[in-house]
């Protein structure tokens, strides 16, 4: 099949990113930097907070401050993850225009993750969709554990087009399919997609993969043979899934870059810039950043 | 195109690994034990050593000795590499059953690599092509900066299509084609097999791939769907090219053996027993592998 010939990449360092780096909680200001730098750097869709309980994700817990605090750039679109009604309303007080909920594919990880059924988070998730609806604010699906469960292993590509389609219906303008725990290999992806693109057009479908295994860019070449034409990434493969066992983090911003610029996809997304924001919160988080990508070419001006 | 049914891997940590990392060097009883270990894990192809002058490559110095040592298992084959018939001669004494010649598609890294131009380091392997003919040892041929120099840039496809036929036309068995400093993308990858595959069938073309830039399995992946068959990898991304700038290691053989065998193509490999002496091997040289299915996995018994 043809590659597609433009692709939307979409940022998760500031929320999927932080959200699951270890240590201290890093600073609402340093958050707001990283976000305008990622949109100066050309980026148009960044999931910038998630309005969560800082009870349970403490480093979301300054998520109204952050989505007040950046300057907003034309043509950028800063989004937010809203499990419920409370964080949507939190979300729409901030400004928030677009929004997130957060399926999973699997009834293990659903149990532990957000501690209901699929089904319960589906009918969690109908009056989100619908005040978003009212607020004229697009919501985007997440669904996780698309090709495997670290409680219930292998996951069935009709479970995965079952729950994306239900998002769908339900109103989400687009589905970010996750491999949760990065397990998944090219022809698993590929079956995964084909199965959810009978449910759900295929320009509805994002991939979200990890890079835990370090089959994100295979699965990423395999599923653009399919037509995907959005991609999750995070710059300097920020964050994970501390419920996940051995979850690494997000395919790196960069490496995807050069993997879809080297396809011939021009994206206009300055890579160096986005190496150069890497090295600067890696920096600020006292580790290096999980790409390949920007140790071979190294940090410009941070 | 369909994936091939079955594939063969080529063990590189022993030579293309050990040669190609820094500081002091490997005791021959820790090399003869890798081999071995390797060759137990279920490899059946390893490239052990290397004849040639210590002046060059003092890691490979005891290459006599290392083949001498190592207690050979029916169905492996150990070569090494032999750049000229000094080198070979050295190998024919050792007992060793298949050798290996280095050429380049780039005339400038041939230049800077062994200091001669592409068709003067062709001419030089004739008498050891002969040489071994004539000893009944079979002749592994291989093209370095198949898709990129890091003096040169771009290589095209044609020039390695041209450089592999003279390998192959001079009698080598499989020409093997290396991404020495990692840059490639798939389709710069598929294009650089379509033009080889024209001189030289398919299934005398092995992927030799470095994952400086995080590429190396995207690229496998893409070059396994025009019918690649022989996969270069070494245990714990062991090496890279000291003259090639900012190249990282091999391609990790636990990484490409979760990718194969999640193809549904099975080699009969022991993941486990891989990323053991994985770790193994890194912690002699002080550090951790670099292969995300070892750190993922987890070591096993050492």
């Amino acid at each position: 099949m043809a590659l597609p010939t433009s692709i939307k990449l979409f940022e998760m360092a500031p929320r999927d990113g932080l959200q699951n780096e270890p240590g201290t909680l890093v600073p609402t200001t340093t958050k707001i930097e990283l976000i305008e730098r990622l949109a100066k750097a050309g980026l148009t869709h960044i999931e910038a907070a998630s309005f969560v309980s800082p009870k349970w994700v403490p480093q979301m817990g300054d998520a109204t401050d952050v989505m007040n605090g950046i300057t907003r750039q034309p043509g950028v679109v800063y989004s937010a993850l809203t499990p419920n009604l409370k964080g949507l309303e939190g979300a729409l007080a901030a400004g928030v225009e677009e929004v997130a909920v957060f399926g999973a594919a699997s009834e293990a990880f659903s149990q532990k993750n957000i501690n209901c059924s699929i089904a319960e988070s589906l009918k969690r998730f109908e009056p989100v969709l619908e005040r978003a609806n009212e607020a004229g604010v697009r919501v985007r699906g997440y669904v996780s554990c698309v090709l495997g469960c670290p409680y219930e292993g292998d996951i069935s590509p009709a479970k995965v087009a079952e729950v994306a389609n239900a998002l769908f219906e339900m109103g989400c303008y687009e589905i970010s399919l996750g491999d949760t725990i990065g397990v998944g290999t090219p022809l698993a992806a590929k079956r995964m997609i084909e199965a959810t693109r009978q449910q759900v057009p295929i320009e509805y479908l994002a991939a979200h993969f990890h890079d835990t295994y370090g089959m994100a860019l295979a699965n990423l070449y395999a599923v653009l043979e399919e037509g995907v034409s959005v991609i999750d990434a995070a710059t300097a493969g920020l964050g994970g899934c501390p419920y996940a066992k051995g979850a690494s983090g997000n395919v790196a911003t960069e490496d995807v870059l050069y993997l879809i610029e080297g396809l011939g996809i021009h994206t206009g997304i300055d890579l160096q810039a986005v190496i150069d924001t890497g090295y600067w919160i890696t920096n600020k988080l006292g580790r290096r950043p999980s790409s390949k990508v920007a140790l071979a070419k190294g940090a410009g001006n941070q």
